[in-house]
Formats: structure tokens, C-alpha cells, sequence
């Protein structure tokens, strides 16, 4: 349980680090919208491991493969599923993980919960279950751009102290895929490098924070009372590897103001009400009130590094472990692309439910 | 759409703050479980207007009535559903309301998303909404008590940039209740209420942030990958009105830290492992690990003040804005017990979640 | 759990036959619907009790009041909650039922599961909480009409052995209404009152077979594969109190045919495809086709009797029931309305899905 | 949407006839269950075209893979993920079918539906997509089996109009193999083996109805009022290509009973309640009473026959239609194990539920 996610939009992932692959079934999806493998590997290239030397030099090649729901390239409105295989090798670099708990790692609740786990590289637990988020990312994000000419980018904020100036409003893909790190403002990127660079080669790890932006999203999105937009989304990057917290609009730092200072006064552009400033972050009530959609996600310091640490066994002994293998020494350059996923599908799935209900359209 | 939480422990809340009334039905609730309307008003006298100088003063009885779902004092295994009747009275306080859009507050939106709305104190958008939450709260606390010994506290942690020294470990309900802003540390509480007094009388309004903790829950609740448990929690407390904010164990400030002082070191107790520093918040991998789950909610300040904001009308016209009626300077108060509802109802939803896969009582 | 049905037009009930009441929850009806309680009024009338002589003498109002979800007479997208209360009287009648097990009723199998029940007139399982789904109901035959011309109308095709000839392309609603047992054929209405009336007064029961019609229902309705709409057709009817079968189409006589002959030719009626025969019932591979869609729904007789049958105590002890009190002796009059509202919530809750995915409404 | 089927124990099929594949995620499978390729196999090999003179001659290998989910033998609580390979081979056979519609078959409704279709083999409403449902009903029977002793036999009662005595009671698998007709009766198997040659030989079809009883159901599975056992059971089956009816114990027979011919009296066997006649098919108020359950499925004639039809274009043209290709010219044979998947399946997520609210089991 717990391998699925949206409503009208749906998506199923599957798979382990170890085995024969990782993927997911999209059920939900509207017929007739242009796509392809070469579109989807756009992203998952963006995600892979061992794209630039701050990831970890695992090389992976994640070549997707769409095994049905598209015909003559196009969707068809039944189940569209993707895998992609995993390597076969069982690497001597996991061996000591089928008898030690990695600290912070899901090891030890993934043994309690179930009374079994595939240890090999995290099994489930592990980062590579986000191919599946991605794929599926890139056909919502198809989708939205499409039918709404929504826009979608998420970039890396801040890394550890190191945090950048970007404007939301304007910032573009480009910016951002221009360097590494994926931080739009190139000053900063280059600290950032150089400090991810630092800590990977004292075997530590940094976190940071993503932010991500969508702009053009159509008044009306979100569910209240309970799939409030912010809450959805909320609880899709908060299912994501390492995310330790979620704001949207001004977040934790607008409880700083008074209501005052916070309230997003409203005018009139044409015939389209708009707010002068958007500390609601693009969502009022629980839906979404046409301007940017704005959200911040916290990232942990990697829980794998390369000293050593005290941990216990499956059998209950206390030990030590140092991790060996090959690993990311932040995991937020390739934490973009997984961010911008989940929110476009919870965009993607809102955008179906309010069709729904639309009375404009019903008839 | 969107009025329904909870997997196996679904709760489904109705109404608006005019109206017949507000509610909830609770299905799943599992047979043979002691409750009466008594224990659910306590939770309901918590969130009450009018209970305090520094809430509004509008006075709402707010008395709960179990209409089925318990017999002779016992859950059935049926459905619960529990009204709490409206006030019948329109205040003329509202009336302006039915044109004017007020700032920062759901009016907007509603009225796009549904082309009409009721817009008598909110309608479905008003905290009175939370009024279902609750009452499912306290019959979820009852559960997690009796069947695992579960506590779960909240409590206010910040009122603007006041931020009290609070040990979560230890806080008790009665430190929580012992003052009207419900912050455990009574130094600060003393000064959270003067502030809130002295903004109330300017017209204006501030947020915070509420800090809750879940004590004693069993290891091996949340289902990877989109239902971990912290990512049902963000959810759970960003669908309640006017939360900005959400983060575990370490949140933002974790990602100050790196890798080696972020992970938290394993240990044995007696049979149980342990871990030394708690920055995962009782939560790996989407699994609770058997030590306290702590997070943090932030709330904003009020959108409701006493002074003249700039706005729009439903028409499309430019006007300006003065609250009437009786608001709340501050919501943190009353938002202590939504918050401990709505991680009641997560926790006991992948409580009983877990027991159906579990395979030590499979037979 | 099981208390909701649909998908996107959701309902839940609530409530036994004694406490304080019964009713639903629409969740996901779309705004600025027109509804009333006068014409939710109109079908709970068909519904209940001491309404002939051939239903039980015992009279109960089943006055609804609407509670939230709809403002100044329409639908305001927000759940629809409406209650029915109960009499409060606790009736003599049912003081055996709370230790003998009453023959092929649920008293056995809910004191089994769940350790508990509320044993006064059958409690959940009374068909008292079908007036949550009839109110339902009215409504998403409301929806249905307004947006599509979609009428919809049940009927008693079948009691015992005599068995009506009817033009399910024909009939209407006051054929329907014109006789106490709700069968539009006139002469064998006749008949079937009379063979009600004999086993009434000889304390024995009988069944039968209701059909339904739905007709202008939109080509294109349902979900393949596990969401076609006979498979959600067959569970909706399946879920009411009594049912033993269904079929859509030819049915089972449909298996007596050869291919050549079962097979439904496809003929052009203008720009639209028509089949010249309907065995497919208006639906083929899990779609609607826009031919009138025509299923039956087979009742068991009363479980109810007034006679002496041998059965078990609470306890596990043998003994004797004779039931005392007023009941049915033929449930099918009163399940034409409860069969239209099924069928009516069905259809209703996937013209809402097919709308979320329409392509040619899509932007 | 509509590709999910299950709550606890969710399967979601994907695939067409032709692409890449076809296949299956089972999501909230219990972790540690054993199971392997070979097991699955078993049940696959049973439904596969070509495997006797009365299905279609096509030979298909239809050879599984597990992607994930088991580790070394054995299930890990994540999802479990199953791929069946297509041939690639596009067949000139079915060039007719992209652009005529074949009566009776879902061509027409998905071309409306969707405004696209892969034609090829019926694409997505090909039973080839059952392969998915085979594949996790051999997994559900494995733990029915392990967890409660629970045993599902499906098998052939009737074909057209030759009906077979058969006991529920005492039928075993072995029986069911014994030929290839699948009817436990064999007199009556070599009757209908020469039917269905008959037919086949004249490019006709037939159907008929295929019974199912699961033995040792643990008394308690069920949950009222919408997910009845029955009701649930109706979709489960009703879901199925070609299924045109659906009964539980008496079905539509029982309805030419009168109550006191149908109750089913109580009497104790030891410790249990059980019933004297089991007209209620082993579920009393939608809960299983731990008698047999029985159901009846009603399967039409083949749609594709060999013979000249009249139908229309997709640009909706008048035309006529010869089938080409290999066909079955019966499916009951391979939809035995289809059934018994759907049964089992069904049954496995109703026991997962159960456990949730066991308050034996709490905890």
C-alpha cells in the first residue's frame, strides 16, 4: 500500500534499487496528447546518477521504455506504463547493509514494519523509486503546458548557508540546467559546487532547500477541505527521499508579520482580479487564485557518508559502519527534477478534477 | 470533492459556518471502543470561540450530538456521524461580504471555482468547519490511548518572534492548559498574550507556530512510498485553514547541518533499538521508528482585520475594506486542538493500516 | 469502512434504524444545481414504510432536512449533508432480536465481525439506511436530467412466478406510480397485489425481479477496465438489502443464444451509430453506447416471517423465533425508488469522470 | 482511471494486445508470503490461448516476470510488479478492424469515448489484459490458502443449454482439469466439448455460465453497506470481458421461493452457528457467514464469429464485416481462471480489511 498517488491523474510506482527494474503505471491519463520515450528521457536524464561530478559517479543509464497507453504516439486514455531495467549486478558494496542499519536510512523501519526488506542499495527506500515520479512528471508537465500553457520550474535555493537571490517570476529552464548545481543564479552556483565539492571529499554531505514555481495555473485548482492545493501538494514532496519540511508563499517566515503586512490586497487587471503582493503563494482558501504557485521544500544532509558511525544490527548488536560505494553528496541538483514531477502532477490531477465540475463545460 | 481524509480510519466533515449545521462521519472506527459525547466536548471546548480574551469574543455553544454509530456507550464498527447545530441568526456583520472580496481570505477563489458560494462568515472556507475534525480527534486520541498507549500533545511554540524553550519529551496536556494561549512555558506565555492583546486592540493580527508530538507510537506505521507517514501529516495540517507551513524533526534548520551531524546514531535498549539525537522526528524512511514524532505547523496571521484594505467586488469593481463582526487576533490558541486531531486521525489511520498487513497476527 | 459509494460524485450514509437518525453525504456534486427538499421529499415518499397495504402498516414520516451544501436554493459545490431523523421509540417488538439470530437476516454475521451491534430493528442493516441513498438519489437524477435529458425509471418486473411484459423503451414514470406494487403493466399488477396480500396474511413473504431503464444516457460512460459501467452497475444494485442477482442486456437467457445470434449490428441513424438489437443492455465493453441501458436486479422474499423458525442465541444456545411487529411482505415495491437511485448515482458519478478526461472540453 | 481494483490488496492491470506488454502492480500484498514464477505460471498457463481444440488456436507463451516486490522467494510488502511480454508481430488479420467497428465488441464505444483506440486485437478491451488479474488471483489464492485454509474452485456448469449437476461442496480442482472444457462433470464435459466443436466448425459461437464457491472463508469478511461480499464480488466478476449476469446462492431462481421456503434456518456445530440450507451463498448482510460461498457468472457467446455482419465505419459508413483470425468459439474454458482470480482477489482484500478493525487482534 501506499504506491499511489492522485486521483483523476493516478500514478502507481513500482520497483526496487535491485531487481528487474523501476517504474510506473500512469491510469487517469487523457487520450489524444502527443508523447514520447525521447520526451520522458529528458527528465530522467536530469535525475540520473553520475550526470556531473557533484552526483555520485554511479553510472547509470535509466533508458525508458513505454510498454502501453500510447499508439502511433499518442495517448490513448488506458494505462500508460514505463519501466526501466535496473542493472543486474549485485554489488559487494551493499553486503554489509543485509546485517547493519544505516543511520537515518530506512533500513531499520523497513525491517520492523515488514520482517524483511531488500537491502541491496535501499531496495524501495531507495532514490532510484523516483524514476517512476519523473517519468510521469514529464507527461503532466506535457499535459499542463498543453491544454493551460502552465509552466513549471523548480532550482535549488539555497545549499547548507549558501542561499540565492532568484525572481520567481522570471526565472527560466535554462537558467537553471546551466550549471550543475541547478541554481539560476550563476554567482552563488559556483559556491555551492564548490562547497558540495568540499564536503564530498571529506566524505560529509550538505541539504538545502528547492524551491519551484508554477506560473500560468489556471484560476480554480484544489479541493477544499481536506485536498486543499498546498495540502496535496505538500504531501507530494513531503513522500519524497530526504524532504524534512514544506512551506508555500511566505511559509514560516510570514508568521513573522502581522496580518497587516501579510494580506495580499486585491485589484482589477481587465477582468481578471489579481493580488499586488503574493504572500498566499498563489493559493487562497485552498485554491488556486491564478497567480505564481510558489513552494519551498527542505532536503536533509545525505544520511550515507564515508565515516564512520555507530549503528546496530538486524540481530539487535551495537557496531559500527562506514559506507562504502559510490554516493551523491547532496542530493538537491537531482532533487529538481523530482520536485518539479510532483508538483506537476498534483497540478496535473486538480486540473481533471475541476473539469469535472465545471458547470461551464457541462452539458 | 475533497471533504473526505483517512484511508481506513476516513472521516468525511460537512457544513458551513451558516446553515443547519457542522459535522462529520467517521467510518472505519473500529467496534467495541468506549465513547461519549462528554470525552468529544471536551476537544470541541478547546477549539470554541469566545473561550478567552485573546479569541473572539462571539459566544457558540458548539455542543456536540452523536446521531449514530454507538450503542449503549460503544462504537458498533458503523458509521459515526456527530452534528453540532448552527446558531440560526445572519449577522449583519456578513453582509458586505456578499459583494466584497475580502483580502487574503478564500471569497475569491470560491466564487471562481464554483461560480457561486456561500458567503455568509465564510461559508465551508470558516474554521467552523473544523469543528468535524475535532470531535473525530478526540475519538482518535481515545483509540491510539487505549490500544497503544499513543499521546499526542500540541501546543503553541511561537507567536510571531516570541519562540518559547519547550522539551517535547516531557510537556504535559495540563502545562498546555494551564493558560489561555496554550503555550507550555508560562514565561512566555504571559508575554505571547500581551501581544496578541496589544495587537487585537490595534486591529490587527498575528500567526506562529504550533509544535505537536506523538509519544509512544508503535514502530512501523506510514506505507512508503507516497503514504509515509510524514507526508499523510503534512497533508493532514496543511488542509487546515490559514497553515503556511510544515516540517519534521530537523525541518529547515536541519539543512544548516551536514550529513555528520545531521544522522541520528543507532543504539540498543534492552530489545528495542534506539536512537541518540531525534533530527529525524520519530519518522524513517516514512516509518515511524518507535521515538517521538515532532512537527512543527506554521500558521499566519489572521486575514481578518480591523482596518481598511484595499479589495475588488464580485462584479469586478475596485473598493476598499473594513472587517465588522468579532475576529481572533491570533488563531494559534484554538488551533492547538486541530492540530493534535488531525495527526490523531493520521496516526490512527496507519495504526489500523499496519494491522492489516501485519504478519505476526495473520491467521 | 463501506459506507461510501462513487467516485467523484461520492455519497455517504450514516445511521441505524434507531438513534437519532439517518442519512448522507454528497460529496462532489457540482454547483448551481437547483435542489430542494421538496423534490428529495417526492422519492423518500416511495420509499417508505405504511405507504399501501401491501407494505408494512408501520407509518413513519421520514420528513429530510437539508443541512449544508446548498444556498438560497442551489448546489454550492460543497457537500450536501441531509438527515432524516428516527422515532424514538424503542419498540417492544425487537427485545427478542437482542439474543436470537434472526433467520437469513444480518444479525449472525454483524455480531460475528464486529463484537457488537446495534440490535434494535436490524440497526445498520435495516433498509432504513437507504433513505440516505433515495435522497442521494433525487438528487444525481436532478444532475443527469438538467444536464443530458438522462431519465432513468424503475419498475417491478417480476413477482414470484408472474412475470410482466413491459417496453422498457416506453414506460414511464407514471405507469410506474399508477398501482401500489409499482409494475406498469396494469393487469399483472392486479395479480401481483393479490398474491402479496395472500402470503402477507398467511405471515410468508415473496421476491421478484425489478428492472430499470435509463434512457439518453451520453455515449461514452465508464471506466475500463475494473470501472466498466455494468461492473459498477452490478455493485451499486448489489450493495441493497435483499438483492440476490443481476444482468444487463440478454443476461443469462442471453447464454442460451449463439453469437450470430446474440450479436447487436450497428446501423447509422444519421451521424450517429445505433444498434438494431440492444442484447448488450447500452453498454459494450464496459461503455456506454447511448442505447437505453437495462438491467434487473433479483430480490429474495422478506427474510421477515411470521412463522415459527428454528435459529440460535448471542450465546450459541438452539431455540425458536417467531417475528413479531409489521413488516414488508414483499420488499419490491419499495425498492423501485432505491434501485433508481443507485443506478441514478452510478451513471451520475461517471458522467462526472468522462467529463474530468473529455478532450473535446479540454483547455 | 478504472485500471485499479481492490483496497488493501490493490491490483492495477495495464497493457493492450499488442505494444510492449501487458502486466500487473499489487500493491498492500502482506510481506514474507512465498511465491514464485513457476506458481504464477501455473494459473497463466491455464487461461492462455491455444491450449486445445476449443480455444483459439492462436499459440501465445505467455511466459511472466517478476520485477519486484519478492526477495529471494519471498513477498516484501512493496509492490509487486509482473510483466507478460506481447509478440510483436503486428497481424494483417486485424487491418480491417481499424477502420470498421465489429458488432458487439467495445470498438465503437472506445473510438467515442476516447477519440482514439488501438485497434489492433481489441487493444485495450482484449482478454488479453486478464492476464494481469491471473497473475495476482494466483497470489490472493496463495495467501487465502496459507492464512486461512481457503479454497476457490471455479468450473463450467453450463454451456448454452447443457447444464451439469455439480456439488459445491465436494468439487475439486483436479476434477475441473480432468478436462478441457473445464467441467467437473464429465458426461456432460464431453456434451459440451462436442457443442463447442459444433459451433466453432460453423464459424458460430456459444456461452453459458460459469459457477465459483470459496470454502473455509473465514466468517466476518464484508463491510457494509456499499462494500457488501456480494456486492463487491458483483463488480469483481462483472468486470470481466464478455460477463453479462451475476448471482449469489438462490440468485434469480430464489425469487420464485417464498420466504419460508428460502431462509436458512441457524443451528449450532460445536462452537459455530452455521445454516441447515445455504440459499444466502455464504454472505448475510453482506458479511460472509463461513458457510460456501457460491456465485454464478453468466458469460455471452464469442462476439467474434465467422460469419458475414452488418456494422458501420469509424467514418460512419454502412458496411458489412467477415472476422479473420483464430477465435475462441467459446470462452468459458479460459474464463474459469479468470473468475477464480477475480474471487480470490476479492476475498484476499476483504480478509486485509478485516484484520484492520479485528478487535481480537488490537493491540
Amino acid at each position: 500500500m501506499g504506491s499511489t498517488f492522485g486521483y483523476l491523474f493516478r500514478i502507481t510506482t513500482f520497483g526496487e534499487s535491485h531487481g528487474g527494474g523501476v517504474g510506473v503505471v500512469i491510469d487517469g491519463c487523457p487520450p489524444r496528447i502527443e508523447i514520447s520515450e525521447a520526451e520522458i528521457q529528458v527528465d530522467l536524464d536530469r535525475r540520473k546518477p553520475g550526470q556531473s561530478k557533484i552526483t555520485t559517479p554511479r553510472k547509470e543509464d535509466d533508458r525508458c521504455e513505454i510498454l502501453s497507453g500510447v499508439f502511433e504516439g499518442k495517448t490513448t486514455g488506458t494505462p500508460i506504463s514505463i519501466l526501466v531495467r535496473n542493472k543486474d549486478a549485485r554489488s559487494q558494496d551493499y553486503n554489509e547493509m543485509a546485517d547493519k542499519f544505516r543511520p537515518s536510512h530506512a533500513d531499520a523501519t523497513y525491517q520492523a514494519k515488514y520482517g524483511i526488506r531488500n537491502w541491496q542499495g535501499g531496495g524501495r527506500s531507495s532514490a532510484r523509486e523516483t524514476i517512476g515520479r519523473v517519468a510521469a512528471g514529464a507527461i503532466a508537465k506535457k499535459i499542463l503546458q498543453q491544454v493551460a500553457g502552465v509552466e513549471i520550474i523548480a532550482y535549488v535555493k539555497r545549499i547548507k548557508d549558501l542561499e540565492a537571490a532568484i525572481d520567481p517570476n522570471t526565472v527560466t529552464l535554462e537558467q537553471v540546467e546551466s550549471n550543475i548545481v541547478r541554481c539560476p543564479n550563476a554567482d552563488m552556483a559556483e559556491k555551492m559546487i564548490d562547497l558540495i565539492d568540499l564536503v564530498r571529499r571529506d566524505g560529509n554531505s550538505v541539504g538545502g532547500v528547492v524551491e519551484c514555481v508554477a506560473r500560468q495555473v489556471p484560476v480554480g485548482l484544489g479541493d477544499p477541505v481536506f485536498d486543499k492545493l498546498e495540502a496535496d501538494l505538500a504531501k507530494a514532496v513531503m513522500s519524497l527521499p530526504a524532504s524534512k519540511g514544506f512551506e508555500i508563499g511566505s511559509g514560516f517566515d510570514g508568521t513573522l508579520l502581522t496580518g497587516r503586512e501579510h494580506n495580499d490586497e486585491f485589484y482589477m487587471e481587465g477582468e481578471r482580479f489579481r493580488t499586488r503582493t503574493n504572500r498566499s503563494g498563489g493559493i487562497q482558501g485552498g485554491i488556486s487564485n491564478g497567480e505564481d504557485i510558489i513552494i519551498r521544500v527542505a532536503f536533509k544532509p545525505t544520511a550515507t557518508i564515508m565515516q564512520e558511525q555507530k549503528t546496530v544490527t538486524v540481530g539487535g548488536e551495537e557496531t559500527t559502519l562506514i559506507a562504502k560505494g559510490r554516493h551523491d553528496p547532496c542530493v538537491l541538483p537531482r532533487a529538481v527534477p523530482m520536485v518539479e514531477a510532483m508538483v506537476a502532477i498534483t497540478i496535473c490531477d486538480h486540473y481533471l478534477r475541476q473539469k469535472a465540475i465545471d458547470q461551464r463545460s457541462m452539458s
